[in-house]
């Protein structure tokens, strides 16, 4: 019988999401007359915006037409999309690449997890905690020994460089789940941990389009050397509401070697660009016509629009629960907000108690890893009448002690 | 400094369709009045059916408006996609299956390379030959032992179980690039030998829509048994002109079983929809509305005119080099004719040959594997009015003779 990979084997199952749909639905159940509201869910809510729109029926009548009909296309992506993230999400920010070293595809999950079919078993992989799942999954399914860098408040869940030696480390900033984001110097922080130790940055810049702040980087590449020893991760899903219409790029700049047992030196964008076009085919091209919509005048000022949107919701979540005496941590330059439980409870303990008292839902803190234990995750994706509400029975509930 | 996969060092170049490219460049520049017909691209050109252009454009028109958007989506795919698929492609041909055995992908090129994901490494893949580059080279990546199976004139190119031992097969059908199928006793051949050998067939059906004869099976479970030893690969880019919207799916069987090293049995179903919701995060919402627009009945009868017009150009390259005297292969139930270039002259001889004398350019069989010296690939995927001038060009240069 065919052999399995038997790393699956390790793989932990997680119940996060289904134990909250559980309690959830038993809740309402119990209590037909509540009305539920979720600050839980990770994923968007507002439409796409026109531009994207129109320029994806745009594309659909292309397909329709044998003269503007097309195929396959190149497996990193097409040249239009490309050179408009070149220009628009690097360049305009003092980044130089090349249009080889962007590669388009259908969402950050898929290359972030699949970036380990270039890298060897034999790497020691950092994966910060708390943390989105993918990172751990997939490397357990690759074999790979992972150590884990606890955040915590004493270092404002921003995870720092270790004192020990690592190859591989993974890093989001703005962080899922945390919100908090690397500044300037902790980035250059890592990077000198980086060149030091001979390690490859993983750089997961999923929600960088949350970023306000100038100073702030919105890509590892602002930082000088970063080219050397960082991969990084981007996506349209939450800058333009592409959640389930999927289209992502990674950067893998030609500067970046990695080496063979023997001390050979390789080319991670040789290797990368290998594995993209065996095992990927490219992505849709009407998906592409409409990604490369957000860069025009009207779909970037229709982008920051929604954006807005969320950021109000993320900003009064932050202020009311900090003025009701919470310690909130991210919630500025990100969707999240990450708050400390009251003093002695669980994160399960309050989710129970935010559901029951409030019936508001959250995403338990230990969810993500031990070191989340004792907070609690509120999102910002939803309304802004859902979300005033659900701040208003915060200041109901706990305003009143 | 971090280290590669080193098996991606002993992947060979394919410089197939570069050195085809050049070739045709180099004689395009030498001689610019020559129209050169290309009969070599495994690519369709007819536009997507009125049908799946009217589902698409609802599709954006949703995800437009906040109260139809779609977010992240089941990573497996929609309901209504996959019980599509199951009462269309599979309960109208007597095979029952259950919706939690399909799972909807960006591509059968992506599947076929990534089920390697939950195999172990020491499993021996068998692959025939010649044969899609992506099973040798996807296999070559994870460092897995590959036993080449030969296809020629002798077994009709169509694989035959070897009598010795392998754990997984890779078999194609109607073959790329063969253009042959595997009849019911064929594959029933294959169902015995993966039974008794306790091998996993890996089925890439994604040219079946080509199939006429109703004697001839379009999926692997219409043998019985197969739901124990074969997952199937399906796709929408022959079918239904996806090759640039990209949507395909995988059938993996709950009956499938692999096993650990110490002989405990595991789902394959289980480990791959655990790979599927960890490392992939779903198909476009718009492209599986399209997808399953090829359904209804209008999109039925679209999509046959379409498969039509291919079988026309497959008919006639076949016919017309027959009667020539050419000894061909496929092209019945295939958009491909496989043909053996006259004696004593090597594929690319033949290239040559066709390029300069009829300028025609086709692909060289020698490019897909040893086994493919001395034939040559046309494909049925031109406009009729260029096929049709192609064949004339054959006529007149080989019917002189």
């Amino acid at each position: 019988m065919v052999l399995i990979n038997e790393n699956f084997l390790q793989l932990q199952n997680s119940y996060l999401f289904s134990t909250i749909a559980q309690k959830r639905a038993a809740y309402q159940a119990a209590h037909p007359e509540a009305g539920i509201i979720s600050l839980g869910i990770g994923d968007v809510t507002q439409p796409l915006c026109p531009a994207v729109v129109a320029a994806m029926h745009e594309a659909v009548n292309e397909m329709a037409q044998a003269a503007t009909f097309r195929g396959y296309g190149p497996e990193q992506g097409y040249d239009f999309l490309r050179q408009a993230i070149l220009e628009h999400d690097y360049l305009a920010r003092g980044v130089t690449l090349d249009e080889d070293e962007i590669f388009i595809s259908d969402g950050s999950k898929s290359d972030t997890g699949n970036i380990g079919d270039i890298l060897g078993a034999a790497n020691v992989v950092a994966i910060t905690d708390p943390v989105y799942p993918v990172y751990v999954d997939t490397n357990v399914m690759a074999g790979r020994e992972i150590k884990i860098l606890p955040t915590n408040a004493s270092n404002g869940f921003c995870a720092v460089p270790p004192d020990f030696h690592t190859d591989v480390v993974y890093l989001c900033s703005p962080n899922n789940p945390t919100g908090t984001v690397l500044n300037r110097e902790q980035l250059t922080a890592w990077v000198d941990y980086a060149k030091r130790e001979g390690a490859l940055l993983l750089f997961d810049a999923a929600y960088k389009a949350f970023i306000t702040d100038p100073e702030l980087p919105q890509s590892i590449y602002e930082i000088p050397g970063a080219k050397e020893c960082a991969i990084e991760f981007c996506s349209f899903s939450k800058t333009a509401g592409f959640t389930g219409t999927r289209c992502a790029f990674a950067v893998v700049p030609k500067a970046l070697m990695g080496q063979t047992a023997a001390g050979e030196k390789v080319s991670l964008n040789a290797l990368w660009n290998r594995r993209h076009t065996t095992k990927f085919n490219g992505t849709p091209y009407i998906v592409q016509r409409g990604a490369a919509a957000i860069y025009t005048p009207e779909g970037k000022a229709q982008v920051q629009q929604t954006l807005a949107y969320y950021r109000e919701n993320a900003k009064l979540i932050k202020s009311a629960l900090t003025d009701l005496g919470f310690t909130c941590f991210g919630g500025e330059h990100s969707p999240y907000v990450w708050l400390e439980a009251p003093a002695g409870m669980t994160s399960w303990d309050f989710f129970d108690l935010l559901l029951e008292q409030l019936n508001v839902v959250g995403t338990p803190g230990s969810g993500f890893g031990p070191s989340g234990e004792g907070y609690f995750r509120l999102t910002a994706f939803g309304s802004h009448e859902q979300t005033a509400e659900a701040i208003e029975r915060f200041r109901n509930y706990f305003g009143k002690k």
